[in-house]
């Protein structure tokens, strides 16, 4: 199996994402290659770092490169040769399996339509998170690919997700929820209302409307919501969890007793973090394209990419896109409007 | 001035209600009066445990209670002798300037519009939560009343949520933000690509869309959504924080030097429990009615309800709902589609 990683995406640049690659090499045993693609010669003076990482290693050279703050569909449309566009192209080829980017998530998403395209019968392709709980954690989508969504996406949504806690996480008939505001049918907004039935009529283990609290507290496996909701709640809780950090940090620095606390509690504190935090997740999948997009945290550090290629891996062995595919096709009487 | 209270509002029972109102009469030796609304048996009942609370407390009989988890609609149609109607009577008459309710949100907002009927030129009403961040906190609305949004109707939000800032919080000429998922103004769903040139040509000072990181670093104070995305957001917020608070909980009891930490680290902790905590925030306004109405969280503490009514007899004093009438007068070609 061969996975292309995008070496140009992400805020820290080449240099991190050669350090998670190399990471994701020397702890994998397993018959994984990866290509990185993207400046080769920037991408050859970071790798020198690490000596020789074995013939599981593979260079591919792009000659540009989509930047953050770039308006992604048209940054896609415009750089043919991006890092963007050649990985995904090496896996519409078949030279590759998979493709991972902790790059611009808009220019991913429009390059994986336009270079591998939606699977039969998908409307809308979707972003699955795993978020964590007081459980096991569950599968927040879409967090970000359609903004508007039509009833029916989030039917669609809802079997990708189920396919994701079943094959990937083990759940064994996975229990999907629609997020709302609210537990009757009634709650919601037009959306909601309007998915509610359909979601009923649905093969899925549907077991209603869902809030927030039972997200956290693991009453679903699967959480469905529109792109630009799921978006906005993730951000939000991360800029909360910030902001929680940072003023306990301060706090903490004022007062010397504190300060003795905070040290008897650091390693809590660290395993609270490393619960929370993104990095353990390893990337979420683009779900509804036909193949396997991974896409990273822009803030990835190694350890995110190096888990984001061993997610990539995962996705290849369970095939879940044909999974994905045989059910939307099973179903796909509910994607007829 | 006159501040009707739900007495049958809440989680936690009049009991709660009557410590709030009682914790408020205490502890305000201004002019504000009470009136408590609902069975006036148990009302009296539970006041007999604060002795003589002076003539500036009154009881008002209603026979109906709404529950909490009843349809909101539906049941402030039905229970005309709801204590929620008869305290809105009350309002509407002229026998209270305000109305605070811990009760059924969407009741509250349907019987408000009902009884008081909404400000002339606005379309939908909006409920406006303050939420602390990293500087002096910003005014978050809808938070709930209205989850089907023209783009307009964000404009309208954005208006009385700069009166609320301006003559509440104290902020000469507002910073207002479109919540949103990217900082462009191409950023995010159809509501908000429609709503960000009205909102550009408005003489509100409007800095573009504001992401959640921003809101927490205090880049506005005033962020505008729309009601679900508003509810969604708090509610998933507030279960994150009861999460992480709870893991702390377990993992400290489990381990005895990460127990003397945080036995040091109480006084932080508590502080910023109390930072975050919507009790010292006291109710959220809902805003485009005629007249003064504070909505409490269902779980409300007698503080929380003390500080409600301390909000009602602000909104009154500084004569909000005319000011909100004012400008969306003025501005009301942009409410006109």
């Amino acid at each position: 199996m061969r996975i292309a990683v995008d070496a140009m995406g992400g805020d820290s640049g080449v240099g991190t994402v050669a350090a998670g690659v190399a990471r994701f090499l020397r702890e994998n045993s397993e018959d994984v290659e990866v290509v990185l693609v993207g400046d080769e010669e920037r991408i050859r003076r970071e790798l020198a770092a690490y000596g020789s990482l074995g013939p599981r290693l593979a260079v591919e050279h792009a000659s540009e490169e989509i930047q953050m703050e770039e308006h992604g569909a048209a940054a896609s449309r415009r750089k043919r040769d991006s890092s963007i566009a050649r990985g995904l192209q090496l896996h519409k080829q078949g030279k590759a399996d998979a493709f991972v980017s902790a790059g611009n998530t808009s220019a991913v998403v429009a390059a994986s339509l336009l270079v591998l395209g939606r699977l039969p019968g998908v409307r809308r392709p979707a972003i699955a998170a795993f978020v964590p709980n007081e459980k096991d954690g569950f599968v927040l989508l879409d967090i970000g690919a359609t903004k508007d969504c039509r009833p029916t996406d989030l039917v669609q949504f809802a079997h990708m997700g189920a396919v994701y806690a079943e094959k990937i996480l083990g759940r064994e008939n996975p229990r999907v929820g629609l997020l709302n505001i609210g537990e009757e049918a009634t709650k919601g907004n037009d959306l909601t209302r309007e998915a509610f039935p359909l979601l009923e009529k649905s093969r899925l283990r549907f077991t209603g409307n869902v809030e927030a609290v039972g997200m956290f507290k693991g009453e679903v496996d699967v959480a469905v919501c529109d792109g630009f909701v799921g978006n906005v709640v993730l951000k939000f809780a991360e800029g909360l969890v910030a902001m929680i950090l940072g003023f306990l940090k301060e706090e903490i620095a004022r007062h010397p007793t504190a300060k003795i606390g905070a040290a008897l509690l650091k390693p809590t504190l660290s395993h609270l973090k490393d619960q929370l935090s993104y990095e353990q997740y390893g990337g979420a999948p683009l779900l509804g394209i036909d193949g396997v997009c991974i896409i990273s945290h822009g803030r990835s550090s190694s350890l995110a990419i190096a888990n984001a290629v061993r997610t990539a891996s995962r996705f290849v062995r369970y095939d879940i896109s044909r999974e994905i595919a045989k059910r939307t096709r099973a179903y796909d009487e509910v994607a007829v409007e």
